[in-house]
């Protein structure tokens, strides 16, 4: 094995700049790090373009090394110091794979209709946007659509904040965020805007059986909520019941709480359908 | 109006302080900035002991200013460096209040004993725990027990992240986990540790009925969970159950998940009380 690349080594020069927005999108790849993002990436056949990882830490995840490479991926040994350059977070445990872009478009996302999906509308805080799609994947939702002006998926904080979840399920990214929803209504799906002073309440929906049917919700950013001419493209807009004084919720908390009282449900109407991976990588 | 204070007039330096734990604790004052955390302190009397503001943010909310004023609180114009001295965050709003404590010892927060109770053991992200308290105050929880080594609930990003509800339901700090635990036992309370790999599933729980008691909810640190022995002290620990792919949730969003199945089973129950102001006042 030749010596560890350093920052200055061409190929980490070149990952590094996939901090960059503009050069993810050049090159349509994105920077994962730390163990358990990597091992869900290696999970999903021709993710992983190549992995750097400091000799130590290769060591200790030689599974995770030769699954990587079994699947196609280049094994890159680094310096503390060139992993640090790539690496966004103070300890980033050793190893920064580069991804290949997983987004799907929209129309292959709702073919077939999932039962549950998530819309991250002009959503614009990275850690808050890869928090509600943690959330999505563990309460079953078959999608997660960053629409608009949404944060970039791929940003690395929403990477991080995602916990490996965006390697789980077909995101779908850039879609205007008013075609979004006229999709999801012609696909059958019932599409709900979570509003502070929405309409209806979600408990009061949850108790008249009102969301056992295929659902979208659409999600806005914490500072200023919902575009109203979205809100109004919804079929209901709906407010999580506040039985204290808080004036609202943040953005993570209200959308679990209506993902859950949606996957409970749904589950009283039979199973949530797992993501179909086969969709997935057809992409690549 | 003298010339406004700047970063080194000694009031300012003095309150700038307060920015420290140690200087909290032993002046038992904190910092709250931005005019929404500084409308909800003056709406609890006694609260604010000192107001600075910017000349513009004391014009702009004047109505602020009147009733910090009316509740015996000194108002402190500043420079704007003075006040950035102040702040912890890029942008203040102008206006930071000096408050005092006003935690309550657990014994007054349990008597009577709330039917919704928060407990952040160990917890030491302050993010995570003032979007907690913001949910359980959301929720209707009576009452939020920061145990054991949780973060400090007057860290300044902790009173930002609760947007207020620090202010709006008695607050307990500093009581060791164990000692909290048999008290809210003692007090007639469930106690339901959140762990991901409990035996009782939430749903299963809720669509039992399981909920409708009155009831304590445990929250560990996000990186390592409860401590086993404090999960083994808990009447039942309850996974939220995962529909999808994500290994877990991440703690403001299992606790809002937790927080609001338990609001709504008590609301079947009746109503969730409001928390009991006069006990908080009783602590000045």
């Amino acid at each position: 094995m030749s010596a560890p690349a350093t920052q200055r080594t061409p190929r980490v020069v070149a990952a590094r700049r996939l901090q960059r927005r503009r050069e993810r999108d050049a090159e349509r790849l994105f920077l994962a790090e730390g163990p358990q993002a990597v091992r869900e990436a290696v999970g999903v056949p021709g993710a992983v373009q190549e992995l750097f990882g400091t000799p130590d830490a290769l060591d200790r995840h030689a599974g995770l090394v030769d699954a990587a490479q079994a699947g196609g991926a280049g094994v890159c040994p680094v310096t503390g110091q060139g992993l640090a350059a790539l690496a966004e977070t103070v300890n980033p445990q050793g190893l920064v794979a580069v991804c290949r872009y997983l987004d799907v478009p929209l129309a292959d996302a709702l073919a077939p209709p999932p039962r549950l999906v998530a819309v991250l509308a002009e959503v614009r805080d990275p850690g808050n946007a890869g928090t509600v799609l943690r959330t999505a994947d563990a309460a079953g939702a078959g999608a997660v659509v960053f629409a608009g002006d949404a944060v970039d998926p791929y940003n690395g904080k929403c990477v991080r904040a995602s916990a490996g979840s965006l390697f789980h399920l077909p995101v779908v990214r850039g879609a205007p965020a008013g075609a979004t929803v006229a999709a999801l209504r012609s696909a059958g799906l019932r599409v709900l805007a979570a509003d502070p002073y929405g309409e209806a309440d979600l408990d009061a929906l949850a108790d008249a059986g009102a969301l056992a049917a295929p659902t979208a919700w659409l999600f806005g950013s914490e500072a200023h909520g919902l575009a109203p001419a979205l809100a109004a493209a919804a079929h209901l807009r709906v407010r999580v019941p506040r039985y204290g004084r808080a004036e609202s919720l943040n953005l993570a908390a209200a959308a679990a709480v209506c993902l859950y009282a949606s996957a409970r449900a749904l589950r009283g109407a039979g199973p949530v359908p797992a993501p179909d991976r086969e969709d997935r990588e057809s992409q690549w």
